[in-house]
């Protein structure tokens, strides 16, 4: 490790800087010369895309950074290097993904990615994939492996998106598909690679781990209070990103009801079961990635975060000891139960509401 | 529990999704047709209600999830059952309250319920109302008879603000009384009601407590930092959402000095006491949760401020045990403290603030 | 400490109170009768300044009170006190520095000092200077000696950021010079005159301080995350703001990548030294505080947060020991690594990108 490490940190550092000077450039609303010449914001300054975006971007970097980090900090022997680790991939992954969203699909015709809050939100957005493909592998890694892992998997995120939002021409804002259902099952294939059978079961929790739950829990509340920012975070201003932030809020508020209520009822002595409450609450958010910008109504977004919780807290008490017994996949995390079915039940969902649009719901927005 | 728990759930989401169903619609700034016919908006989307609250809302949302949650970890052997319990209840009092405060005071001539940012931010609220009697019963009830409160307190909660703002016509944006005093009082009947002779002493620390009390001053701190966007959050746009910021900035910090004082000096040893500075340092936000919007002036936020802190301290050192004692009121958290006297002079400051408008000061707006 | 602490806080929070009495109004901005006089908005509430900064404001506020308070929690045994007089000296700091700062470079014609927002944000910087004083004699000090010591930063502080911004004429809003290096070498003079020949090595932790690095990188995560609203907080609207996060944003991440390569390089069993991790990753914020809001570039700030990153963690490793023996400075929390050198070399980025500037890169603006 004292070699390989910091080779491979310097190396990834020196091509990114290299490839930054050559292909990224300042968008039309980050510099100064061409904001100011572009007259469209009618001399405010408010209408710079920055006043629109950038509290939800500050919500999704939480999400990334905390949320993600501290979720994963539940395995009693592994809480600083989950934080740690998630820290150092993401800070990589964030400037490997700005150049490959920009050479699959965000080249301007001067052959330069240009780029701005959207660009950077981007970014954040591929770097949760990355880091939903660690929670499937969470403690059988080393971050040499894990910083190559980000390589290969933040190239082949952008081609997948590349393909559903530009040849498919689906819309999925929040990323049902492009990150959840995506980050869940490259993760899934990388962990059965990386099967140990004698493994020693680290979801086994003895001892003094009540502190690593509460720190756990700080992970999941930060990823339950800001997921409507995450679904947001890209949709179109104005009634949009304020829909879409309604219909995640709701979703997730009935999801919650529905974690409880099956954690519950599956246990043997009607004991909540702390890893459902951290992970299953927030199945909510996923399920409403791609629909929650169209007009799915609250009343329909309760529904659909409740589905996704009875579904997601069935897959960790049923599916996932299948998954590490039958297929050799040992999901550390419960990626499969929080964002591989939910990203799927969250295509779904995108597919009917999509199909039912009409003019008359929208107007001629 | 098994069978309780998951019943009671899953009977209130389903009453919840029908009654959304029949009575919840979006409003002009989330509805999709609506928002583009509507021509207020000169054209420029930043000027949905979504940019002018979505920040504070998330600001709330975090006191109401990570902010009261973790406030309440204090009790050594409960910290997880604060944070859960607390995110079970509040995740089920935001939609009651959309139905509640919908029906008592929002309905519109269609019969339905309009919603958008700013009832998501009043269903917040009324779920900060639900989770300020927690703390006055914590260790002392089950997530069931939690919820059962949650139903009732929600609809007395919309019943009094309904007298307050619209019968009354009192201006209240912080919800000193509609919020805080409200809260604190339904508690303490709820706490008598439940008061228990025999209840092994909660407050009573010993051992490891260390990390309960870091734990703790996430709450406190979040909660602190973030009353600023709590009390401003409903209050109209522009000079009014700036000034109350700026009041309750200035009143937490002048409360903050107060409380470590007053901490220190009601002390035997002057060694600060914990639960003062996590509790009685908030009471500043609380008191000016009236006043705030108004001609305040900094000068007389931190006059207001300084008084909270020093009241509340009081409060915790001498009318606690007392409460206790005499009136078999068992205060976990010392909601009174917090909550109860300091929103009961919030609402005396904002009666004389306002009984001093004159037009010289507020001009034609 | 029974009678000193309250005496303290006493006289002080009434001095503030009187100077802000007769000295303190509100702006334009937070003015009701000003604000609705005042119609350079063209009647739209969202021109009010709060819409432009209350973002960055509320995350330059978590970095004050999370981000130093949970930051300084790693000595073991002083993790209650370092969050707890982080927000008590905080609090004062931010009273105090509204008036230094008001007297020195913020007085109207009218001999008031008027404030909003910004000002708001400035009084916060200041504090930042304080703590970051605080992180050099963390462990060595007592309540009343922090809040004596913050009676004079503040006020030096004041003078300093008047002689920078306003004879010197130099552009400074991230604070390089103004905040990271002015605060850091004030807190190791402090440190010096300080200096206990026997003072247990506080920074040997043994034992279970596994929580405590958790607790820490609390801290850590949320001042990366942040940092760069903290450096765009009082920029110029627009493209500044914009392109100043976006700059910050790189930087801070090339930064923790350069961390990582050289704490594993310089560790002799090639383990990550987690005081690198927690401090050094944050030296790429305070190195494009200068020139953030200039036409740095990415690519550029990417150079600048590795090479602070570089300095930053070569300086843990071999220039503190050498302070701490040679000059007896015991710089506890290692401000002169993270503030100091940064400072500096920000100071330098700034010179060169400033001196960079033509006409055709900024264009009219």
């Amino acid at each position: 490790m004292r070699i390989k490490l910091p080779t491979i940190c310097i190396i990834l550092e020196v091509i990114l800087i290299i490839l930054f000077g050559v292909f990224v450039r300042y968008d039309k609303e980050t510099d100064a010369k061409k904001w100011h010449a572009h007259h469209d914001h009618n001399g405010s300054e408010i209408e710079n895309d920055f006043y629109y975006r950038y509290p939800s971007f500050q919500d999704v970097h939480v999400m990334i950074f905390i949320g993600f980090g501290f979720l994963m900090t539940f395995l009693k022997r592994y809480g600083f290097g989950s934080v740690a680790f998630n820290f150092l991939i993401a800070s990589f992954a964030l400037q490997w993904a700005t150049l490959m969203q920009g050479f699959f699909h965000g080249m301007g015709s001067d052959g330069k990615i240009h780029i701005g809050i959207e660009s950077m939100i981007n970014a954040d957005f591929c770097t949760g994939a990355v880091l939903i493909s660690f929670g499937g592998i969470l403690g059988k890694t080393s971050p040499v492996q894990l910083l190559v892992m980000a390589v290969f998997e933040v190239t082949l995120f952008a081609i997948n998106e590349y393909i559903i939002l530009n040849i498919v021409e689906a819309k999925d804002a929040g990323g049902s598909m492009t990150i959840h259902t995506f980050g869940a099952y490259f993760g899934l294939v990388v962990s059965r690679i990386l099967y140990r059978p004698h493994l020693e079961k680290s979801r086994h929790r003895e001892g003094s781990v009540y502190h690593s739950d509460l720190f756990a829990m700080i992970g999941t509340i930060y990823l339950w209070m800001f997921w409507p920012s995450f679904n947001s975070a890209i949709t179109a201003h104005g009634d949009s990103q304020h829909r879409t932030v309604m219909n995640t809020y709701y979703s997730l508020a009935a999801c919650t009801l529905a974690t409880f209520a099956l954690s519950s009822l599956l246990s043997e002595e009607g004991k909540l079961d702390m890893v459902h409450i951290q992970n299953a609450s927030l199945a909510g958010g996923v399920a409403v990635g791609t629909a929650g910008e169209m007009m799915l109504t609250p009343f329909g977004s309760m529904i659909v975060g409740s589905l996704a919780g009875i579904i997601s807290t069935l897959g960790y008490k049923f599916l996932t000891p299948i998954l590490d017994s039958k297929l050799k996949i040992q999901d550390t995390c419960g990626i499969h139960n929080l964002h591989g079915m939910p990203g799927i039940l969250g295509a779904i969902v995108g597919a009917i509401t999509a199909s039912m649009a009409t003019h008359d719901i929208y107007g001629d927005g």
